[in-house]
């Protein structure tokens, strides 16, 4: 089917095998074994003929995953009878389901409104009843999208029909009688209306896609079976669309929701198959003003997803259903139902929270981030040798850029130019005799300004050797903990660089001029021979790259 | 973007509304409101800065939702850093990110490994420690597409980061340090491999579909921002399609996944976008199998559902991780996160159970379901009455074929006359001096032969009539009894037909003459003159229906 079609060409029955990796992924749930012809997919959990409670049953054509197999569960459907895609199931189905999931306290069977499931529905709950059982049924039409027909006629079973399914399954499970079960699904089924727009209209397992609908053509009030909506209109942008559908839904004309400003609602929006979540969720969020503002209503709960499709169909149906307590007490009920929303309920607090600033500077550092009024002798140091290594890289601007142009943009220069200058222009505000917190502010220079992939690279360098130096003395380092930093800000490059050594780029001179600095500070050479050996060792190793080849890296 | 391009063309900033619809959906989560650049949607329940366990914070690109967004609620991700559509977030939107959720145990940064995500959650890290948070990062690189690289490099981060997400989530939830949640992220990070098959390309907002796959072509080993995967295939079947996946993930040369034969897994089906939920049951219902007989692994858990999408791609990957009792602890812990599947867990019983087989004959029927050797008066009454009926049927079929072929499709007569040949076939087996049992046997033998929709509607006619009948006694019934039987038999029909009086169907003789048959015994009339009348009325009903309109009804 869809663009899958040939893939699952071979699938004999889409149907019967969506079953098997359903009761695989889901241990609750249990089929009969009467594939093909009886496909009915039941809670593990209930005893056969011996369930205390009253069994929800509903089913009805395939094709509107996860409707109606995944609201199967504790709390939701007992049962559910699956037809082939888009067909009916056949009335012997339906006894087999009724005869394996009711017990004293009868069955109630949710029907959407379509003559083929009302006729085999209602034949199946005649003849459970001559049998013996209990059985009552309840049909639900929550289409808005035509003009009212006298009673319930004409008016389909959309998504709304899974909100009942909620509704009655958590009246079930609170021990009520058949009577008061059906009575609080019907009642359910009096209060919610659905309105679907599509873009595209969907592709039948082993055929082709209809191309009723042309590019720039929508679709309002279709069925869910590829039925033709209401209307066929030029697409409008997504807010024109939901004022209108809305307004359908909550028609005074019609009335089919019954709910006058100020009321309370819950909102469903609802995937039609192959909508993204991202979607659902831009509708969601533009429905709920519009019914605040447009409609004066309150809304107490929004379930958006893909509940009820039709198969890969694009687009959406939106379902409103007046809400009072026992009704939300309903829908919020626990259910072990696999695709009922979770965490949909409770209080809700203000959507927004705002930003948290940055704390302020650590409290360890006493001393002002600013140059101090005397350089000490380490601060002095410092700014000549940050003057004399930036000075360095500005020189070498134009040989950088040359050398990159041979394997890159040729703009590596350019780049630590940028970083470089502003090292030199920040310098005046130093912190200069604070060795660890003049580390952090090269780093804040170099990603204030440098930019692009080596801006990063070199601001973590920075930042993390600031990490390693700032738990250590102020008033001056050792060269081995400047040869710690330097691991440091090693490890921090290859760790979120996602390179090592060999794969031609930076650390291929660091990481031998790290070695060397270790093991020569380690036998007891002076620092600066140390050092000096240090950097001829980080010359040999950019040198050793000319002749490997760059890595496979990952990007986006 | 997709199918609804245009109609989401207004939507200025899809992740920001995204965000709006998921927090009005969702009470459970907010986000920092830090529009447009901050885009963070964190746990309402976590107080700044105070939180007490270590905060697990994961984030990337969008366009891969429910991923990070909806794994976000406790027991699982404390806060997700969303970027733009397929753009690592900034600096500054992770560091917010992590100065709201992370308290005195730190946090852990879960990064899926891409160049991007890797420098800018990197760098943030690094700020973050510096400004003294304990920080620790995980990278995930979940690909099995490539052949092994030298470390994580080159291996990107798939699906199977969910179920890191899962069992850091857990950790951290459990109370562990810091250092503890990191390593078992990390651990889990090595023990799970992720390839993906797409029949279709991706579509930015915004952007055309590419056209790069043709039709009867998919990719296999994929990338999640419509990067190029490992190779272009011809279509195969999805048997050939999953086996050749699951080698891939499971190849003993790379041993990105490590495990021998005998050892147990757990499987994650994930759609990319726009495969509906049917199809990513069958590929869970033909993978679990493989796993078992083909590589000799136990499945303990599968995971089946949209979980890390690319927009509105079409088709699946599939990720197996290493399972042992620990890792399923944390997969099984509860969480909040709206989007984690729920119900995958707990004792699997048998899939399939037997079909329940009907019920013997009510025991209240004592009498043999055959033709008494001695009929009875009632009995002798009623089998002329079924013949006289049956017989009537059977000379008026030409009529009522002709006269459907006006309104229809012209086979009324002959539906009818199957029905009652069958009934005059199966008259001698018919219990003929029990009433409601041989009204029962006549829906059955409607049932058997007359098929239609027509066949439907008189076997719950009988079935329903029965129902009401088979309370009461059995020497014979009142005239009032038949009376109450045939209303049974008319609420039935009405409701399961979805007609009422004036829709042109046979409700409109049914009804007038139920109305005067009751009538008429109610005022005292003797039953034959009663019954004379009612059929008058019934007459005069279908005479009535001449010039009604037929009503709008619902179909499949």
């Amino acid at each position: 089917m869809m663009q899958c079609q040939k893939m699952m060409a071979v699938v004999l029955d889409v149907v019967t095998e969506f079953i098997d990796g359903l009761v695989e992924t889901y241990p609750g749930l249990q089929y009969l074994d009467g594939f093909p012809q009886v496909k009915v997919v039941l809670r593990a959990d209930v005893p056969y003929a011996k369930y205390d409670k009253v069994a929800v049953i509903s089913g009805g054509g395939s094709g509107h995953e996860p409707t109606h197999a995944g609201f199967v569960g504790e709390g939701m459907l007992t049962a559910a009878i699956c037809g082939d895609v888009f067909s009916s199931p056949p009335v012997d189905s339906i006894l087999a389901g009724i005869r394996a999931v009711t017990g004293p306290m009868g069955c109630l069977l949710i029907v959407k409104n379509y003559t083929g499931d009302r006729l085999n529905f209602g034949l199946a709950a005649e003849q459970a009843k001559s049998e013996g059982y209990e059985v009552e049924t309840v049909i639900v039409g929550d289409d808005c999208a035509l003009p009212p027909p006298r009673g319930i006629a004409g008016r389909r079973g959309l998504a709304g029909t899974v909100l009942v399914h909620k509704v009655a399954g958590a009246a079930a499970a609170a021990g009520l009688s058949l009577a008061d079960v059906a009575a609080e699904a019907k009642s359910a089924s009096e209060k919610v209306g659905t309105m679907g727009v599509a873009l595209t209209v969907c592709t039948l397992p082993g055929q082709v896609t209809s191309d009723r609908l042309g590019p720039g053509k929508m679709e309002l009030g279709l069925g869910i079976h590829g039925e033709p909506g209401a209307a066929v209109a030029d697409l409008q942008p997504v807010d024109v669309v939901i004022s209108h559908v809305l307004k359908e839904i909550l028609s005074t004309e019609t009335n089919y929701v019954p709910i006058t400003r100020g009321g309370r609602v819950v909102l469903m929006v609802n995937g039609l198959g192959s909508t993204p979540l991202m979607e659902l969720m831009i509708v969601a969020g533009k429905a709920v003003p519009k019914l605040q503002l447009e409609h004066g209503l309150a809304v107490d709960r929004v379930y958006t997803g893909s509940f009820m499709t039709s198969i890969d169909m694009a687009g959406f149906s939106i379902s409103i259903m007046r809400a009072d307590l026992p009704i939300l007490q309903r829908l919020d009920a626990a259910t072990k139902a696999p695709y009922w929303p979770v965490a949909v309920d409770g209080h809700r607090p203000p959507a927004k929270i705002p930003v948290p600033v940055p704390p302020s500077p650590s409290a360890k550092s006493d001393e002002p981030r600013s140059r101090p009024l005397q350089l000490n002798e380490q601060g002095q140091i410092l700014e000549a040798a940050i003057e004399a290594a930036a000075n360095a890289i500005i020189n070498l601007k134009d040989s950088l850029n040359e050398w990159d142009s041979k394997v890159g943009d040729g703009d590596c220069g350019s780049t630590m130019y940028r970083g470089a200058k502003a090292i030199l222009e920040d310098i005046k505000n130093y912190p200069l005799n604070d060795a660890a917190e003049t580390v952090r502010e090269i780093g804040s220079s170099i990603g204030r300004a440098m930019g692009g992939t080596s801006g990063i690279i070199y601001t973590i360098f920075f930042k993390a050797a600031y990490t390693q130096l700032k738990g250590s003395s102020h008033s001056g380092f050792t060269s081995k903990q400047w040869a710690e930093a330097l691991a440091a800000s090693i490890a921090a490059v290859s760790k979120y660089g996602g390179a090592s050594a060999g794969y031609r780029t930076l650390l291929d001179a660091l990481i031998p001029a790290l070695l060397v600095l270790q093991k020569k500070l380690d036998i007891g050479n002076d620092p600066s021979t140390a050092f000096l050996l240090s950097s001829e060792a980080a010359l040999a190793g950019a040198e050793s790259t000319k002749h490997m080849q760059a890595q496979v890296t990952t990007y986006y």
